[in-house]
């Protein structure tokens, strides 16, 4: 099934990603393109307050330009662990730090033509901490209750992937009710 | 909240998506640039035998250089409605046509850098039709019991985030266990 690299062409490296175009041989022995977007990969948070309420952020997102509700998610930097990056995206996002934070699951996002990888986490027993957005990001912290989160996703109101795999997941796996 | 477009670049205009690169106002009057890569859509689809099996295919991604185990699922071709696109890349992708194909969400997969849109589908009352698949897409059957592909959601074996939603989703929403 595997396809071999025959030659690799990079078309664009950017902020947060790069595009290249694989020649592939098949395993019919024809070549194919791959055109792959290269991501270095993002964190995403179900975090849950002691009173049991999701936090969620709500903010434009230009490439299908419109206001999303999304889990709070980031992306790695360089050298850092999901561990840290969901730690400080959380943070940053919401303002609470976790004194609880378990890792879940891994998510690939796009496998068509994407290499995004997102570490998705649990995160409980949050305390306040300081809440510093980045200089370019503009967002409003929301809560929920799971259950008002999840008709969300039913009535379309919430359609980001990480985020509905995020609730539901944690529903059925996590969620005491 | 909303991001004003200065300007756009086009960089890149392929066979399964093009990237641009736009210079937007920020909300605080500042310049920003967003990477977007610009794809079609697609569908996928949740489908589910008479003895309640579910539809699964294995195939190699090269973006992720490993075998995944996904939800049928294809991109729109131009001018294609999401129905129309189910139906066909159901019989492409397994050989079974759909007599009930009911659209069932909505999914955004990265919308931090990409327009991409699928719409979910769950089909039943399946009928054989005719295998042709795709002359450069390699892959493999299989049918799993729905908790059976919980379970490899659980062990990190299905990482898609279109079948973990679809799967997810059903096993909330549709099925009677």
């Amino acid at each position: 099934m595997i396809e071999k690299t025959i030659s690799c062409r990079q078309i664009y490296e950017g902020k947060i990603l790069n595009l290249r175009v694989d020649e592939v041989l098949l395993p019919n022995d024809k070549t194919s393109l791959r055109e792959i977007v290269e991501h270095n990969g993002a964190v995403a948070i179900v975090a849950v307050t002691d009173n049991d309420k999701i936090l969620l952020v709500r903010q434009y997102r230009k490439a299908v330009e419109r206001v999303l509700i999304e889990i709070p998610a980031g992306k790695l930097e360089k050298e850092e662990t999901p561990y840290d990056c969901a730690e400080r995206e959380l943070i940053e996002e919401t303002g609470f730090r976790a004194n609880q934070l378990k890792k879940v699951m891994e998510i690939i996002t796009s496998p068509g033509f994407c290499t995004e990888k997102i570490h998705l986490f649990v995160a409980n027993n949050l305390v306040v901490d300081y809440l510093e957005n980045d200089e370019d990001e503009f967002i409003d912290l929301i809560t929920l209750d799971l259950d008002e989160a999840l008709g969300k996703i039913v009535s379309g109101e919430i359609v980001d992937s990480k985020t509905i795999i995020g609730l539901l997941y944690y529903k059925m796996y996590h969620s005491a009710s």
